[in-house]
């Protein structure tokens, strides 16, 4: 007597975790140093000291009942002006503050924005390799979740798939640029098709169909590259965000929902997200955090250390024989399984304590995903580890 | 194209934030000092110290990257240990860590335990007068809402009613003691009619009927009232909480939902809500509050600037002539609105600048709420307000 769908959500084990707590357990009895743990994607770089001195400036000089107390359902006025000017600024695109709604993380914004667009038989389309909340978030939310294949040389787009996938009743693709958890970055080449795929779709069926850009990596690119503005290509764009990894707060829980003005039926898309909001509990974010993020959302982050690992176990992999695509973003380098099944590998890598993510429930089979956000030191040492599972 | 049950939430004014809005627009006109606004149920008590000294101590002392890292996804180990073993200090139940699911507020405590118990058909009741939003989170939820009218002589539970609407359908039955809007406390009498019917009910329909306490206010009493804690009288209770009040902070939104051993089926109950809350985007609660109220959840709050305030503001409308219930619980008091109409009264007293919420949204028509979590000054000063619309 209880709810199914729910119950099936909250009894499966994580893969992932699974792996790192066997990593913890592991480490008492062979030592820290000799486990090598690519598992999780929690950012190895401090939040910028402005956070830490932001958060205490505001406790030692304001009001504690003002400062812990109910913020705007859709965020502090202030805030929401912090955000949009920075997203005004930076990305040559006038946002409102009216065109934000702050949110306790990026799954709340995107789960929310999947409400609101959520009709009879709609369907939402999610490019693999996708992050794996996308499916059970796009599920409940009451779509059917529909998957365009991987572009294992890129991971781009492959859009004479996406032609085939689109129906009367897509309302949405999830694009998430860069990416969890290849590290590819989409370029500007392939959204222009994608904008020109979907506006001769929208046209056709009589409805818009939004781009969903899910980007909880945006600010985390290499080599001088600029990730392009989705909204400036494709006018029907919601943004969600988060500044887990930008900012380094992944455990504050603090993003944001961005309707443009350029959205067709913007404001009423910006109710029915505010309105889904509401349903499912994510009005009033965090409040001390929330003026927290909107001090420090101008500051970039220092990847140097992050750039560092990139390199390194980039090159260290491909010297090995080990074949993977260059990520340009993300702290996610995702590598072909030798042999082909990435579950038999990745049990390979767990007898010498090498931790890694099989992509399989990522939509992509075949390859494990190596999260590079961990110590320089590390990636060092299991470089040996690597070409040991490799050779055997 | 989008959801039109998200858009509808969302395209909804809030009255109480209009007469907000409308009071802090007045102020800056009349002077603030002649504007009585008792719309918010925002704390007027500050946190205690511990809150941010803790807060201040864990930036200076701790690793940043962990501090601001993910937690678990139902919480951290050691918050769930402390909050279970206060309940199992305070509540005379052996409450273990594994009954905690730390959410971000009761909101989606409530949110997450309403979609775990959704089944085909399935029905949740309500006791006039109840929280505004149980209405929309339990339809969203994809239940039926069904309403006790309301015991206006004590703010009890009418069985008599009670017993009426209980069907085969019947999951749950949300009880908010101390009740917002009433103010009034659940006697251990009360709920012991209550267990008795929904055990009889259980039996005779074959599955169990649970109760959703909704305790943000369990805290919240005078006179050396004692809450009952309902699981002791009844097996089947799920509890959700919030530190919004008890803690004076509202903004920060954590809580959380607690499944007891008793619950039948309590461990699949306890994976439904962790799903839900997965599904719903409510899971890994934000990390540095979470430590906070791990170390504060002992903290009783300082009642007395409340206490004053309810005595004072209960007797000057008696003496006036309204009638009100002596609140026992949370800082509201529920007041008959002279006339019988509470949305007229309310006018006359807006255009005095007296801001008093109609109840009925919250299934009482015919009375207001004042929050009474305002200055001991502002009661003082509006007082001979009150007796002029009552008199006019």
């Amino acid at each position: 007597m209880f709810n199914k769908e729910a119950f099936d959500a909250g009894n499966v084990r994580s893969y992932i975790r699974e792996v790192f707590e066997y990593g913890r357990a592991q480490a008492k009895i062979v030592g820290p140093e000799n486990v090598f743990d690519y598992s999780l994607g929690n950012p190895s770089i401090p939040a910028p000291k402005q956070v830490n001195e932001g958060i205490k400036r505001i406790l030692d000089t304001e009001d504690s009942i003002k400062v812990h107390g109910y913020t705007s359902a859709p965020g502090y006025d202030e805030v929401r002006e912090s955000i949009a000017k920075n997203l005004t600024d930076r990305m040559g695109m006038t946002i409102r503050p009216e065109n934000i709604f702050v949110t306790c993380g990026a799954a709340p914004a995107l789960i929310s924005v999947l409400r609101a667009l959520q009709v009879e038989d709609s369907e939402i389309i999610a490019v693999a390799p996708y992050f794996v909340e996308y499916k059970p978030f796009t599920t409940a939310a009451g779509h059917k979740f529909v998957v365009v294949p991987p572009d294992t040389e890129h991971f781009q787009v492959n859009i004479e798939e996406l032609a085939k996938v689109i129906t009367e009743h897509t309302q949405g693709i999830i694009l998430n640029s860069p990416n969890n958890p290849s590290g590819a970055v989409l370029t500007e080449e392939t959204l222009k098709k994608v904008a020109a795929l979907l506006a001769e779709r929208s046209a056709q069926y009589g409805h818009p169909i939004y781009i969903i850009a899910d980007e909880p990596y945006r600010e985390l690119v290499y080599d001088g590259l600029k990730v392009p503005f989705i909204p400036s290509l494709y006018a029907n764009t919601i943004i969600c965000y988060s500044w887990s990894k930008s900012l380094s707060l992944p455990g504050e829980r603090i993003g944001y929902v961005c309707v443009p003005d350029c959205v067709e039926d913007g404001e009423d898309i910006f109710k029915a997200v505010a309105g889904a909001a509401r349903l499912a509990g994510h009005t009033c974010a965090p409040s001390l955090i929330q003026r927290i993020v909107g001090e420090c959302c101008p500051i970039m982050p220092d990847l140097e250390a992050y750039d560092v690992n990139r390199k390194l176990l980039y090159r260290g992999l491909t010297e090995i024989g080990y074949k993977c695509v260059r990520p340009d973003g993300a702290f996610y380098l995702t590598v072909a399984a030798p042999g082909g099944d990435a579950f038999a590998f990745a049990e390979k890598c767990k007898a010498k304590n090498l931790l890694i993510v099989p992509t399989n429930p990522f939509g992509l089979p075949g390859y494990f995903r190596l999260s590079y956000c961990v110590s320089k030191e590390m990636i060092e040492r299991s470089l040996p580890v690597f070409k040991e599972v490799f050779e055997a």
